[in-house]
């Protein structure tokens, strides 16, 4: 490693020379997970969290990351490296600005940066006369000499009976919000929303089923740029059947350039002719028409569009806004919504029986009471001495996953953690050193799968000896909180900030509270993390709308003891309401994901009678609805884990 | 009044010429609340809403309000007057901008505009060139004959055991402020805070205790225009101890001018040495050290100060924030929290005996039930004729509260509505034409009242008939959202906005809602509406925080039927929970408000055990604090008032 900042320290040097280098997490297209070739942070710094920001200077290397990664990257990382944690330390941009000298230059690959930041650090820089340098290539790429070499997987057609919506249908609506705007073509630079316009989806990054491409869509054509060798002869005639021009990955940098000067779209002879027309058609301002219409623009998000190709743009005729994809991708169509519902009632019923699983499990080797009976239990292991921990348990809910119909992998790495683990939010637990479980912790597993029809997302938390007065007063006013915001009515136009306190305020009630979001969108066969809507104590003015879907997932952490989280993944319904004052239309949430709450963990006093109700209610249709995948055995353990409180 | 328009318009001829003139509701004070001789909107064009704003082109006039006054502006404007309705029609700036000549001018009175306001019109009118002209009179003014004259209300000192803070730890806390913000300055438009900070009142405003007058304050000095024929002796030397220098009211214009050239406070012989010493002291940037510094900035409210006095600063040495006398005004001191709490012990105490009053009217004058019983009711009057009305009665309330120690006047007009009037959220009676009282009609009155040791404000909704469950459901979902905000806790940092939900989520389970926010902070003696805090749906990012008052007020409005509101006053403290996850500290709300709720409109199948323990918890505390105040008979009706319920 030392190796490697002596050779960069080499490149940069001999460069225009550099003062500093940035080396983000992000790939080309400001990805949450990335492939292994695109780890370069990872690569230079060896610190393997998933969020961080790595700086090279001539003298110093520094690592900046949040609170969830402070002691992993404090192990991590070697003595030549310092930790810079946000939130304590100085911002990365401020501390650029304030360490670096003077019309010093910064060194950054704008394929890696989005406009925003870019634009940001700029700004930054300015008082000092500080330069941000595009390199032309990565130099983290030209010292890495075992990367990995680019996937070559199979872009895949993502059929219309998952899909729902045809190719067609999604670029026409995309070209009325670019008529809408005034723009004549947008680039889109983010997987998913490449994957969705275009059915298409792919293996490229872990967890995501997406294809490494960018697309570019005018009033007229539509461009894919992709490493041709992904393509058979099906996808090929698939494209050619949908009209989408596919190309090399490395041809959008080119193309762009044309589409800057509108020289992308092939225009017919008579097209030409009117074109021509058209730009000596002067108006008042000395103007031509288009120009005084202002019908020119290049649609991009300045949150996920790289520097790179912004940087080949006019900036004048840029449109600087969230991508339409977004919303439309995040307003799921009824097929899509049908797949996510079934894949959830799949889910559910390998969650279920993982549970009866482990409840055997922790019986036989720990001598525990289970999960329904509250004793202290024995917490002797049997003679073969078997171990169950963390990681084989999470082995055998990806087992029972794997073994549902339409299973293609999970969605994310799976959180399996006891006792204190479970306190950490992004835990992810490692076979060499992982947790043992015991009968007197608590358990948290938060984990979904990806499946044709739909991607899930699902937490439970659970005990199989006694829990503590403690564990069962926080678990209920997770609870509480999680049954107040997803049986809440509300009506159009209120967004996830607005409802973000009704899964707090339980917990409040004892001074207790969490330090993270509340909700999430989840994709149709996509990422498990969808945009544009959220449901959080930040502020971001998306109204939540009918058909999107979001999580439920409140919870409470104790340092060092035990943590509780509980999610669902909700759809946004139309309410049908008594009334339905000011003519806004209500909306309400209909939970699609299946699984019992432990009863042992509920102060049932705690409850009103409404909770109740509720609480019977789902367990009663969890029983229903996952019956037909249980066994004689499971369905016993489930009819009993679902059985009515009276209120 | 056609002659009104006629005089003013022969003066906008003869002025610029103007093709336009401004005639908003504001005093040049921007007060919510303006004097008779202010009322320049009303003369102009009669509508007597406190809501609205006037223009008047050479063939034009046109008023724009808002929902609450479209039935009444309708009724009250000449046929050579257009309503323009707020959400509907374009705003006054949109519409002057489209339908003003290019270079058209638009004259404004500069005293009754506030910077905000002038600024945003000028930014719509840059784009024709259009000019806004600030007038060197008012011509309303020139043209009205039989203006009321100046009000000479004597200004009177606000004791320290009322105000609990003198003037001197005010000023202190005020200059630490300017000095943190590098201003040497400071303009006070809004007559609260003039009277908040030299600890005086008055009664030249109907309903707010304040005295006409403006306020300068720099790092050394403190001066108070004010009409010097309310000055009484004692008060001057009041001014005298506190180092107050008050100056004529007219002459706040030209000290604002000698105050931009930094020539208002008088120098010493030192002071003038060293000033000019400094003065040349230039650093690397040519400049001053002061001017380096920033130390020379005059802070400005945009909100509140009058463009007239903005336009003689230089605007690059203008500090344009939110005054720093609201949050410090809005944060009561431990004397002013006690005199709240006392004051609406009397003032509860003065609810009750109405309730008592009334409820002996309802039943003798219309053989009604009355507040306890169920029954349908004779509704037939007594031989007598009595006729109890929505202004007879109200007359009878401010009796009740005028025999109470302190009391000085009501705070605001009281809403005393019956029936389909209380769906008029602010409805006012008029003895000529108000309704009568009905055994099957709602009854709300929303009312409070000025004491010299508090402001209050207070709203109950009550029947003597027979409530309809439709009324009775509504009732008690609008109860339920005012205990659930009511007895919320919160983390510190938290707004209004955040809460605000709290109070809506029961009604809309049902799909209703109220279009109006659900609290304000209330007065010390001041105006019942303060600041800076509120809740509402309506972002507004200032955090609640200890020692703030706010109302808890939600309510459901069905047009042409029937009204509900229920109004608290509340106390933010801090609170006393169990944990303190954050370490942020946590608030809870402390009701200062005694009367009860009406058990016979709540549907009590529809509480929770918790909401019935904190109704049975008031109701306990109710009857005990109001206790000393009540004669026999009065105490009787308290205590079955008070009944608690069983859960």
């Amino acid at each position: 490693m030392a190796d490697t900042l002596a050779a960069l320290r080499s490149l940069m040097a001999s460069h225009s020379p550099l003062d500093a280098l940035v080396i983000p997490s992000e790939d080309y297209h400001q990805s949450e997970y990335v492939s292994s070739r695109d780890k370069r942070r990872e690569f230079v710094s060896r610190f393997t969290g998933s969020a961080g920001l790595a700086l090279v200077t001539m003298n110093e290397a520094l690592l900046w990351t949040d609170g969830r990664y402070f002691l992993q990257a404090t192990k991590e990382l070697s003595d030549q490296w310092k930790l810079m944690r946000i939130g304590e330390d100085p911002a990365v941009d401020v501390w650029m600005a304030d360490n670096l000298p003077k019309d010093g230059t910064i060194g950054i690959d704008p394929w890696c940066v989005s406009v925003d930041t870019a634009q940001r650090w700029e700004r930054a820089f300015a008082p000092k006369q500080q330069k941000l340098v595009q390199t032309s290539t990565n130099l983290v790429d030209e010292v890495w000499t075992n990367r990995p070499p680019a996937e070559i997987n199979p872009v895949i057609i993502h059929p219309l009976e998952f899909a729902g919506s045809s190719v067609a249908e999604k670029l026409k609506d995309l070209r009325e919000k670019l008529t809408h705007e005034n723009a004549r073509g947008i680039i889109i630079t983010t997987l998913d929303e490449v994957a969705w316009l275009y059915n298409i989806r792919g293996s490229d990054v872990s967890y995501c089923p997406v294809v490494h491409a960018f697309a570019i869509v005018t009033l007229k054509s539509a461009f894919l740029y992709v490493d041709k060798r992904k393509i058979s002869s099906e996808v090929k005639s698939y494209f050619e059947e949908n009209g989408i021009d596919y190309r090399e990955y490395g041809a959008v940098s080119s193309d762009v350039v044309l589409l800057a000067s509108d020289q992308l779209d092939p225009l017919s002879a008579v097209e030409a002719t009117q074109s021509k027309h058209s730009e000596i058609k002067l108006t008042g301002n000395g103007k031509t028409e288009a120009e005084e219409n202002n019908k020119n623009l290049i649609w991009v998000d300045p949150g996920s569009c790289c520097y790179a190709l912004y940087s080949k743009l006019n900036p004048d005729k840029v449109h600087l806004q969230q991508s339409p994809l977004a919303l439309a991708k995040a307003l799921k169509n009824p097929v899509e919504l049908e797949g996510l519902r079934n894949a959830h009632i799949r889910d559910g019923a390998a969650v279920v029986q993982y549970l009866v699983w482990l409840d055997k499990q922790m019986q036989e080797i720990y001598g525990a009471p289970g999960y329904f009976l509250n004793g202290e239990g024995a917490n002797k292991k049997n003679q073969l001495e078997v171990k169950l921990t963390e990681v084989t348990a999470s082995d055998k809910l990806e087992g029972f996953r794997a073994s549902k119909k339409h299973f293609r992998g999970l969605s994310f790495p799976t959180i399996s953690s006891v006792g204190p683990n479970a306190a950490i939010i992004h835990y992810s637990p490692y076979a060499e050193n992982c947790a043992e479980f015991s009968v007197d912790k608590i358990y948290l597993f938060d984990s979904g799968a990806q499946y044709l029809d739909g991607t899930t997302d699902i937490t439970r938390t659970v005990h199989f000896g006694k829990p503590s007065a403690h564990e069962k007063a926080c678990y209920t006013a997770v609870l509480k909180g999680h049954i107040a915001l997803g049986s809440v009515r509300f009506p159009n136009g209120n967004n996830g900030h607005a409802l973000d306190i009704l899964a707090r305020v339980p917990l409040w009630k004892y001074g207790l509270d969490y330090r993270h979001g509340t909700g999430h969108g989840i994709g149709s066969y996509l990422n498990v993390h969808e945009g544009p809507h959220l449901i959080s104590f930040r502020p971001r003015n998306v109204p939540l709308q009918a058909s999107m879907t979001v999580t439920d997932e409140p919870g409470y952490y104790e340092d060092g003891n035990f943590g509780i989280r509980l999610e669902n993944v909700l759809v946004v319904n139309e309410a049908d309401t008594k009334f339905n004052f000011g003519d806004k239309g209500y909306l309400s949430f209909e939970h699609i994901t299946w699984a019992p709450y432990q009863r042992k963990l509920i102060d049932m006093s705690l409850l009103t009678p409404e909770e109740i109700d509720w609480l019977n209610n789902y367990h009663s249709k969890c029983k229903d609805i996952l019956a037909p995948y249980m066994d004689e055995n499971e369905m016993a353990w489930l009819k009993k884990a679902a059985e009515p409180v009276s209120v």
